[in-house]
């Protein structure tokens, strides 16, 4: 037969899947020798086939319930209904995963009509008597029996006022026992039935209540939100009762062994004097200061010191206790892994480590990666943010928290910088246009667009706050102004707030905490690099965006895009130049003007990379972006390439593009308009001969080739591109040479990808197109619906933060496999948003990939990660 | 030994691989006892042999031919080099399939100084002798020696201008004979060596010749046009000279066993008397019928009759036969199938079948389906159109040829309709908006667009004659002028002639012949439908259009597109307040109002499907393209919805989308907005019940929901639907019940349909979006470099118009794999442009599609090639 039943002493800790969290950490106390109370674990497998059944609780289980029951009858030496020794127990709910909604516990059962009295006298304390016997019908009556639970406390609620008590202490005995009645009258009356008076009876509807809260809709809701199955049900523990509210040599706490907000070690917590746990947490008495103990209870407090010890040794982390003093006796309820802050969770490991207790992989398992972004970041003080509310709520986009005024446009953005203003950027979408204003702001909000919408994927790269998509407030760029939710409306140069960690936007100014460097993450990710297989690189291309990569300890760029080089006035002019230029002079003159500039981009970036590897890839948008919007910059194109404004305005009507995401980009270009990659990539190796020659600076340069579709589309571009690099190599007879490979950001390069392999150096998965593709979702529109599908829980996650690992991976995994058949060897990585998600990078490092590349401020992030995905079994 | 040299009674028709189709030809008519000049073909195996050895003949192959020509020599009892016989021959080269670039053809080889007298005395005709003397230095030395031709036809021209003679046939033996001696002169002076008098040496060079031409440039370029493999090699064929020129009782021609234009059984003709081959085709002598051989030479024309039976019995096809007469003996020097027009193909099999030569299945598999459309259309008349120059040529869209007046908008045209004229619309590019004026216009050209585009999906649907992405003309609908590549300026108004066939655009009016019912074609398509797997349905929802797919014998309605139905004043109108509302009282009377226009649209099209399969698919663009676009426009709906034009502006403002195509429509419709997919799965079950009640039709309807990204999506959207479908039905009393399934579009779609099947009846692939994803192409704007691709090789087609097997080809058998697994049974299908694609057509019966759908007019198209997919082996 199963067994179904466990006493405490029978289990250990890493049973939690049968005897929930809860029991298996019963039964690991009970078994180091801890002061447990006695009692048993019903499995979550009697839960499940509880359900099996219709809700039905199979005699077996009954039996071997009753069998356990009468040994704990025997070791504790207490019976139900015992006229000397009654024994009275707690039932509590416990599953794998702590979950809301369950019905929780039941305390002081075994009680009745006639042990109440029985403990009255025991005691000799019938105030404590009553008031057990009132809380148990009234647990009881709601928990197992639905009844309203203001049926109850109306009840007290009126014998206090009507004897002017301000609070439950001053009841008297006669009070509770009046009540007692009322409340069994209430049960009868709402349930048709008497109050159960024998134990067994109270016993198995409890537990039935237990097994059946697991199916109620809260519950179900809550593990469909984190993903927990239907299937593992709940234990249920019984436990002897002890009593913190006996008097004043009784009482109950909560503990940590460390400070939770800072990490430092040391006893953390409070407790009270004869009072039951719930009367902690309620607030109605001010709990004191653990370290009070020790005066009070010296002997009890040394013993509890030493079980923190023990049970923070035993469990290799930071304990949160529950204890209960029952006439000076010390007993545990409970013990769990404390909540802690991000400081202080890297501040543990790293002292765990440091004293022997946990190995270096081990600490990197006890820490999250979400974790570390706080850390880099300033946050708004706490208290003071209390007081906002906020006026309105996008996506946070970019973590971080700053104040400043708002403005509209990159121009005036800027104009207010120099004047020494801080400046919030507000526009309804960002475009490269505005990259001069973002630069200089502290933080950026749109109204419109995702996580990886130009505002986001920018402002991640630069470590700047952003929120995006924050559709509750109007922004009329025109008009520049901001309408809330709330009917304000806020204009140019107005205070405001932004928390890039929660998407929340507040009026005014809130002061902020500086985030400093922190040794202790510093620590940890330095463990983190030396349990990876897989590298972190950065997606970065300017000075201020490389720096914090390197400061993060990137071990090179992933992804140096190189369309971000051709905005800027004199830059763009060029390339507009160039882009519409009708006589070949004027298009050279235009090109050789751009090499010199990128020449001057590629030599900064070089400088800094050194001889890190540093992937370029080369010009990817559609050309219709480069191209003049406003009649002001069409009459100064005209004006310079001695054409109309209406030549100017039809040829960039004939660029235009219903779907540019799907239109005439990427090395699309360098079919049609081969001049350009050609000029970049002589651009490229000049400047790495250049620094070779001036500095003896060995540059790792990959050419990266976007948007590739097919094998011959790459044969073709790469030629071209390997004959630049060749012409100015020989021409400089220098010994230098570069990796040519492309992205693979197309759904068709994937399928072909065995045949695509053959003429690339390396791949990098560009996972935002590849999603784009994959799911037919433009990133720049799919923030109208994909609410609305994680809402109605259509999909499980954005996927384009993190990779859609049925679709989009199961693309991935076709191509590496077919890359791999042609290239064994072949480098892989990639450099999409994905990059720098964790549950999307335990994808990558199965998969094989060498490296992820993300954007600078995800780079310790992506380090642990990287870590974590290879310690996992 | 390889044999690498095979006499023609050696061979076979089915060793076209060795033998080349020139020497597999000879071969057979040799066996079938034919009058073939004696001779001998090596194979291309030596061909390959030569090439990889570096262009040397190796000493076996060298043997092998000398010992053939000993035994040619015994046989034809001619030598070469003979003082009374010698042996004359004819060179030629015959690869498997015939191409332009290649050596042709020596003849006369085995002349010499001294043999040409010999043959003088012989033929008593020394002006025949020195004319094939000096055609033999001519050919030898253009051919092996690479001499220029005018180097020889500048002195043949000069001594006619001496003597002014009109013609060749006026110079005499003197004249030749000088030639020949000035020719031979050209030859030591070009190539440095005398011309080669050993007849064998003239041999081994010319055959080097032949096999060096495979590689030269010319027919490389031809090979990697028509994918052929430089593996296969060409063959020579060495064959004795017989002479049409030799006086009046010689003589030669070409003749087909049935009249090329029509099909009509009968010799069809034309031979000259006196003369050789060449100058048949030449066109300096009007050739004579070939009946009036009959008159000429009774006996050798009965001959040639019963030899022409015989060759066509064989081939079973009618041939196309080149004959030589030498002193009134006929010899056959070539046969293969004649080439014929689309009319004549038809009537051609169709009569092989009824006298019992070809089986119904190999009639089938005899034409072709490209044939097809041109006998649905009208044609211009063919001696005209020689006389017109085109003006632009783009992109032929759908066929059919055309005259009519050009305007610019659908109001304007439908005017111009109206008061009687014959309207061209010309756009840039069409919209749904446009969809008024096209239904009126004979023929639509647009500058910009693919073959996929708007214009040539709608037109090809309607059968109207239609030209897209004509970029060569520059349209400006505001001006109302077309501006040509020649500088011409056409206006509104003015007349043009489009052939959709070729995709040219002609000035003025040309006539045109019509298309009349094709009996002929009718009855293979009969048969075809009994040797198919797949069937056809076409996409179609307009009265014309599901008209004209059942006329073209369609079983179903594979795609009725619902979109198009919501435009049209009324229509757009509510269609708009639906979007725009604010009021839910007003977005009800639009639901409601759209609801019944819908009903009515959905009884006449059930009304003309009758119980045959129709699938309807749900509201799919985005709905940004049913919002008002013009000023008025605006004004209307303000005004209808009582809104500021503000605020309209401002809604359209929020519904725009950077990248419609991947944006905001299809079922994330249904997700974000229910009531349009509730509301449209009424309005047809209402219909249908409507027609059961009223007429006891039992309409067949399938709803198809399109764009299926994810299973849950799927299954959310379906149970609006199925729930809508329940009550109306439910309400009705009424037994009926209909499909609900999918399309399967998107790449995602394809990687999950397992899961995807479990929620769906059916799966209809829609490979203009899948092709569209899959590559990263949008159909709208591909155009701008899908070209440069196709010149450049960078992909064999176009994959909007033949499917791409390798990479969107691999998604939809990794969707059919998934979705048999879970419902090994489930209908399956096609609705994308390549559904009616023979290619394409090829590869669905592969993977084990039930049916593709298409437009109409390429019902018939489809049918055959959906046979001819499941008779090939």
């Amino acid at each position: 037969m199963k067994k179904f039943v466990y006493q405490f002493s029978e289990g250990k800790k890493e049973q939690a899947d049968l005897l929930g969290g809860k029991g298996s950490n019963l039964a690991e106390m009970s078994n180091l020798g801890l002061p447990v109370p006695h009692g048993f674990t019903i499995t979550t497998e009697a839960c499940v086939d509880y359900i099996h059944r219709g809700f039905v609780l199979q005699e077996e289980i009954k039996k071997q319930i009753l069998i356990t029951l009468e040994k704990m009858e025997q070791i504790t030496g207490r019976r139900f209904s015992d006229e000397k020794n009654p024994l009275l127990v707690s039932v509590r709910s416990g599953a794998k995963f702590s979950m809301p909604g369950m019905m929780d516990t039941i305390l002081n059962l075994g009680l009745n009509d006639f042990t109440v009295d029985v403990l009255a006298k025991k005691t000799k304390n019938p105030v404590f008597a009553y008031d057990c016997y009132r809380r148990l019908l009234q647990m009881f009556g709601e928990v197992v029996s639905q009844i309203p639970k203001n049926r109850f406390e109306d009840q007290l609620e009126y014998v206090k006022k009507k004897n002017s008590y301000m609070s439950d202490t001053e009841l008297t005995a006669a009070d509770w026992q009046y009540l007692v009645k009322i409340f069994k009258e209430i049960y009868l009356h709402e349930t048709g039935k008497e109050f159960p008076q024998d134990p067994k009876e109270q016993l198995f509807l409890a537990i039935e209540a237990v097994f059946m809260s697991w199916m109620n809709p809260r519950a179900k809701v809550y593990r469909s939100l984190h993903h927990i199955s239907e299937k593992l049900g709940t234990a249920v523990n019984i436990q002897e009762m002890v009593f913190g509210n006996t008097g004043e040599n009784s009482g109950t706490g909560v503990a940590f062994s460390r400070n939770p907000a800072t990490g430092e070690k040391g006893l953390f917590g409070e407790f009270l004097m004869n009072a039951q746990g719930e009367d902690v947490v309620a607030g109605v008495r001010t709990p004191r200061n653990i370290t009070e103990l020790e005066v009070l209870m010296p002997e009890v407090y040394k013993e509890f010191l030493g079980i923190v010890a023990k049970l923070e040794a035993h469990y290799k982390d930071m304990q949160d206790i529950e204890f209960t003093i029952e006439n000076k006796k010390l007993f545990i309820l409970q013990t769990r892994n404390g909540k802690r802050t991000p400081k202080a969770a890297f501040k543990i490991v790293v002292d765990l480590v440091e004293s022997g207790v946990l190995t270096k992989e081990e600490a990197i398992m006890r820490v999250q990666p979400e974790m570390i972004a706080p850390l880099l970041h300033p946050v708004f003080d706490e208290e003071i943010l209390k007081q906002h509310i906020a006026i309105g709520e996008g996506l946070p986009a970019s973590p971080g928290s700053t104040s400043g005024q708002i403005y509209f446009h990159a121009a005036e953005a800027t104009l207010a910088k120099a004047r020494g203003e801080r400046v919030i950027l507000f526009r309804k979408e960002t475009s490269p246009d505005d990259i001069e204003g973002m630069v200089i702001s502290e933080a950026i909000v749109t109204s419109r667009g995702g996580m990886t919408s130009h505002a986001a994927v920018v402002a991640r790269g630069m470590g700047v706050c952003c929120v995006v998509g924050c559709e509750e407030l109007l922004i009329n760029e025109e008009a520049k102004t901001v309408h809330t939710k709330f009917g304000e409306v806020l204009n140019e140069g107005d205070l405001v707030s932004i928390d890039g960690s929660s998407g929340k936007i507040y009026l005014g100014e809130i002061p902020t905490e500086e985030a400093s460097e922190n040794k202790n993450l510093k620590t940890v990710l330095g463990w983190a690099d030396t349990c990876s297989r897989m590298k972190v690189r950065a997606n970065a291309e300017t000075a201020k965006d490389i720096a914090a990569a390197f400061s993060f300890d990137a071990v090179g760029i992933g992804l140096a895009r190189t369309e971000h080089m051709f905005f800027g006035e004199e830059r763009i002019l060029n390339m507009r130049k160039l882009i519409l230029a009708t006589d070949e002079r004027e298009r050279n003159k235009a090109l050789a003007t751009l090499k010199e500039i990128q020449k001057g981009d590629f030599l900064e970036i070089f400088a800094l990379t050194q001889e890190k590897p540093v992937t370029v890839r080369l010009l990817d948008p559609p050309l219709h972006e480069f191209l003049p919007k406003t009649d002001v910059e069409i009459e100064v194109l005209a004006r310079e390439l001695s054409l109309s404004e209406v030549e100017i305005r039809e040829r960039i009507d004939a660029l235009e593009e219903v779907n540019p995401m799907l239109g005439h980009r990427g090395c699309r270009l360098a079919v049609t308009f081969p001049e350009i990659y050609i000029m970049q990539t002589k651009a490229i190796v000049e400047s790495a001969l250049a620094l070779k020659v001036q500095q003896g600076i060995n540059t790792k340069v990959e050419i990266m080739i976007p948007l590739t579709v097919e094998a011959r589309e790459l044969a073709f571009v790469k030629e071209q591109v390997e004959e630049a690099i060749t012409e100015v190599v020989e021409n400089s007879k220098v010994d230098w040479s570069c990796k040519v490979g492309t992205m693979i950001e197309i759904p068709r390069a994937c399928l072909t990808a065995d045949e695509i392999a053959q003429h690339a150096e390396f791949f990098s998965f560009g996972t935002n197109d590849l999603t784009q593709m994959t799911f037919g979702f433009s990133r720049d529109d799919a923030g109208k619906f994909i609410g609305a599908y994680l809402d109605k829980k259509l999909l499980k996650n954005d996927p384009f933060q993190t990779l859609d690992t049925v679709g989009v991976g199961e693309l991935i995994r076709v191509a590496i496999d077919k890359a791999r058949t042609v290239k064994p060897a072949m480098k892989l990585g990639v450099c999409g948003e994905t990059g720098g998600d964790p549950e999307s990078i335990h994808f990558y490092h199965e998969v094989g990939l060498d490296y992820v590349s993300c954007s600078p401020y995800r780079v310790p992030i992506a380090r642990l990660a990287c870590a974590q995905a290879n310690l996992k079994k």
